[in-house]
């Protein structure tokens, strides 16, 4: 074990350890990435990976619709359409789905870039499980697209699975990270 | 104000109001897009945006590192490197930054791609302050670039900063964002 752990500021130039007093209250609330067809979308991260729709926002103006979904259970949220928007941005750790209307029905459409083929830039989203094997063995079931079943590759135990844009999502549990990643920690 | 909101099943074609069983220990756990240079993303991350390392991991053979930073206190993370790995795995809404080895000092790299240009995808993420003018004057002093000043463009009190790598951060408070998007809700 090394005496001095990897993440002090000695061993990270350019990290201040000490968050400034005018970010004390600042939260990490959203990742926000395009989806063609809401339809889909909705489906997977609800049915398949569990999280309920917070708030939806439509412009109609500029086309467009909002989606926050995250693992808050939206029966505390606040009736008053105004009073939920904010109960949603007060929330941590949401999915922000922007979809462009029309994108879902028109032929011409490419589709969206995941990041993972250049060029390259955004990775992944991650979920953590209880159980890595057993959350991927339904995802099976469910007719899930995989990028790494948990088995594949070096990184025995972590999985990664797309959604129907192609994102990806990292697959692990709190069981077995630890010893996944023993070499590296 | 509508008597059935925008977010039942009955309007968002795909949703499951109810989560599977299977799911419900699930959360979101990390957002991870790649970095060029640590010591210009540890220092935004850290002194502009006051987010902790949380951990480290230092893959050799593949050379790369992650850098897993959010709002927790590391003072309450396990001090055994394992443990802290778990620990961090099991925080809600961190991000994951990736960095390949050398592209900090590499003539050649052309940078990432931020997914809000042709391919897009990817958007961005997105940060709760106190109080999002506050905020960016703090930002303005600090040097921070933006891509949109809060009273630029229609949406005015909500702004957009770039880290590093040009990826864009949303930036927005809760005594604000109901009457922003309050036609939209």
């Amino acid at each position: 074990m090394a005496s001095e752990p990897n993440e002090l500021p000695a061993n990270n130039p350019g990290l201040h350890a000490t968050p400034d007093e005018a970010t004390k209250s600042y939260f990490m609330q959203q990742t926000m990435f395009r989806i063609k067809d809401p339809k889909s979308s909705l489906d997977f991260y609800s049915r398949v990976l569990g999280m309920s729709l917070l708030k939806r926002l439509d412009f109609p103006e500029m086309k467009f619709s909002l989606y926050f979904l995250g693992y808050e259970d939206p029966a505390s949220a606040p009736t008053n359409p105004t009073d939920r928007t904010v109960w949603t941005f007060g929330q941590k750790a949401t999915i922000e789905l922007t979809h462009n209307w029309g994108t879902e029905s028109d032929p011409e459409f490419k589709g969206y870039h995941n990041g993972n083929s250049e060029p390259r830039g955004f990775g992944h989203i991650g979920v953590t499980v209880d159980d890595t094997y057993k959350a991927c063995e339904r995802f099976e079931r469910l007719g899930v697209e995989f990028v790494k079943k948990p088995d594949d590759g070096k990184m025995k135990g972590i999985a990664f699975i797309k959604d129907p844009d192609g994102y990806w999502v990292e697959i692990f549990d709190l069981k077995t990270i630890g010893s996944i990643t023993g070499g590296a920690s």
